[in-house]
């Protein structure tokens, strides 16, 4: 139900992570081993720091697996921060507007799972976006609802506070709706300089999430590749579902869990505990 | 800004209006005579009634000039009631949920024109849409947003009035925003029997609009064509941009003016009044 | 490495058996289960005859799956004689060129399989296409050289002759190039009348094909379906993989084996012998 | 007939160049001034040299204006030397396949014109081709065609020469068919240090190119941008049209012409001469 990953660490040529790593993101779109369906074919995303002001994205429509521009794009450009994203659309359009990553100001955002009767609840969340947002949500996905809701509960002050804040209105809300599943997500934040990494969800086991152990395990992951030889202490991938089978390289986030990275390869893990805003009454009205 | 087109008569070859006509609405898709653009060429969109249930959409975000699929269907599709709409966007993304015509059960909607300030009235005019039908608008269109607020306002049971009030309802809260060019439409409405068009501006001129004569017209047009030779006075064009140059063919239809093309070639004309409705104050909440 | 179907018999709206039918041809695209790859995501093609001059085709780079203009499509159009095919690219780039079903005249053709070593062997089978057709190959696949090498040699005079001696000429050139499987196929071929099916592999077991048994066994299988119930004993579907797994309602279709399909529910079997034509050599120089 | 330019020089954002410029390639796209047509929406194409082995290709099927990614793109990507293309098609497909530019190994390739006649050459030209180069032609423009007639006949050695000794044959072949506008080109090539353009026609006026005059003149263009202010002497543009229309600024490059640009800003001009080539009359077998 999509799959992505984000790098953060010395700039790299992003086909070393996209397409030269054994069981990558763009294997995953055609032969996920632990998401919720084996094909992430709705489009795919990504979204990068460097050149330029704030992140770039390419969204695209095509499969992965089968988009040429993806393949030239990532054999010729490097990045130090960068997101990608392979969808399989439950229900809304593949389109670009509906692939990930989102993007507001600096600010990238990925999002794997759903919100439970999304159909039900999307005028009450759209209502809760600060208005002066409202007219940015362009597309027809949760994700993006849930983007714009975080962006208005403070997403750019306090990311992981907002996250936890943006998912107990969606609780919240849903609850007044009778439904259960309000959110199952994992979500991928970055303002381009830090990267957070949120698992979570209301019932049921969370989608799978996984943080690079530590530099050593990714050089024995590319033992043949000299960039990564060459790899720092500074370097941390986070990704929805390893890259490789090998055992001891990835540590699993556990569920309601965030993980902050930052400049440096520092890893900071955290409890993850939504909780409802008091000035969401206003969302209520 | 967009051209479209709408036929209701006999059965006919959708190619005898798109592609055999003398500057036809492809040809209008790069080469528009009247239209505020002479390019059109951000996606393409047809609406069809005849096999199955309800109408059938095509939508392409390729320009209708260069659309293989388009000329296909075009060439071996039969119908008695469609229209075709050719876009240029003005701001929103060129993808297939922003095409014309949009859909709600058998009723198809396509708009030439504009709402004025669409970004600030945006979030108000979707709560002004029944929240039961909230979550089926997926673009980011201003016409998919008149299209809901119509079916809102009683479009399935008074097409004509539910216009009149919805456009009434628009220009009502765009002047709290202090917009003045609030609508700027011609509107194309069928539920598959009988088909609408209207024409109107808040201010300044509306955009173009005209009914095709009488059979004898459109004879004349097609001379060589067996076809046409064949048509009954059942049959009626209406169109952004006339087909052909050739005077004494169209009748423009005026400003502030709505027509209803019934089975059987009749043609009805009457005044556009935009109204506020009095429970659309509901609206301002 | 794709999955194809073909309907002759009484005019039916297409998503009858694209869409309503168990493990029809769409979910086929995502979840194949005897073809060499479960997914068939790399574009879709249909073709159809109907109104109009001779067979309309529609051709999309999406994953049938998520074709929002296939699904309209279908539930907009009735025909007595359609093809469809969904795809897995092996190394040919994904466009609408590369789609089947391909076009000449009256005639479709699709094909599930590969040339060997067609990458070695294209010029040469490029060469053996008649110089006035060469300039009609506009895509890059073995397929669409496949059909303008059997139109050189005589598809529209005697199709299975002509195939005969297709796969012979392409088994030639193949094995002076050292290639051992020259050919994996199966073809589906129609000129609007009739409809043809090959199953033929060079070496090693061929692609699977199978035969709808009789109008009980489609009865059987939509026991709901009103529309079945109304079917004749003129009704027949060739398809590359069952629509269905209950036993009894398809013949599979031997290797090295042809079935011809007449207007009326005709069912004819036939070995299917490649053979290097004579005037061959020709392509040889 | 479409639109290029090529940029070497220091590395620049490259929407400086594409959408920053007063009347630049993308916004001739939708009004080109000097092209044989105003509109240039089947399509675009943008190469680079950067990052990564050798250049990479970004093609699209979307018009330049409407195109989301390149935007982004532009705005992300830095590079010393690129080249840009938008596509008017003229009867081969709008795919990936057939945008400009074509790239084999270290070099680029666009071209704005035609071949006269070329569905009746295609096949014989196509024979010229090298045969262990004629499997890497997948789309069916004639430019990708003329691209590896000149790698046959030493691209890589001698671009001019080759260029030279390509428009001689198929000035020959064409002469052969009675066909007499053979070519109508600019052409523009690079291997990632030099820059060469051509502009040439068998008949009649041949397509506009341009060179930029030389710093000053640049830095006059953009006044505001500081960027270009810090430009060096080392700073030259290739363009079909003038990106403004003050005068002073551009150099007509006089039909029956090539240009060289080197590093450092070099620009050498020398007379354009086809011949053919002794052992091309190989290709008459």
């Amino acid at each position: 139900m999509c799959r992505w990953m984000a790098w953060l660490g010395q700039p790299v040529l992003v086909e070393e992570l996209l397409f030269n790593t054994e069981h990558g993101i763009v294997d995953q779109s055609l032969h996920s081993r632990l998401g919720a369906e084996p094909t992430n074919g709705d489009g795919f995303g990504f979204g990068w720091y460097g050149s330029g002001d704030g992140p770039g994205v390419y969204h695209s429509v095509s499969p992965a697996w089968a988009d040429a521009n993806l393949r030239e794009l990532a054999g010729h450009m490097e990045s130090p921060l960068f997101m990608a994203h392979v969808r399989a659309a439950i229900g809304s359009s593949v389109q670009q507007t509906n692939c990930h990553p989102f993007r507001y100001g600096d600010w990238l955002f990925v999002h794997n799972g759903y919100l439970g009767g999304f159909h039900n609840v999307r005028r009450e969340l759209m209502l809760a976006i600060d208005p002066a947002l409202f007219a940015e949500v362009v597309g027809s996905t949760d994700t993006e609802v849930v983007f714009y809701l975080a962006l208005t509960l403070g997403l750019q002050e306090d990311p992981l506070g907002a996250l936890e804040r943006t998912v107990g209105v969606i609780e919240s809300i849903a609850a007044r709706h009778g439904i259960e599943d309000a959110v199952q997500a994992t979500f991928g934040v970055s303002d381009g300089t830090t990267l957070w990494g949120v698992r979570y969800a209301t019932t049921g086991p969370a989608r799978s999430l996984f943080a690079s152990a530590n530099v050593d395990a990714v050089r024995r992951l590319h033992p043949d590749n000299p960039r990564f030889q060459r790899l720092s202490p500074n370097d941390r991938l986070i990704v929805s579902e390893p890259f490789s089978d090998l055992p001891g390289i990835w540590d699993e986030i556990p569920p309601s869990t965030s993980v902050t990275v930052r400049s440096g390869g520092v890893l900071e893990q955290q409890p993850f505990r939504p909780r409802v805003p008091q000035f969401a009454t206003m969302a209520d009205a």
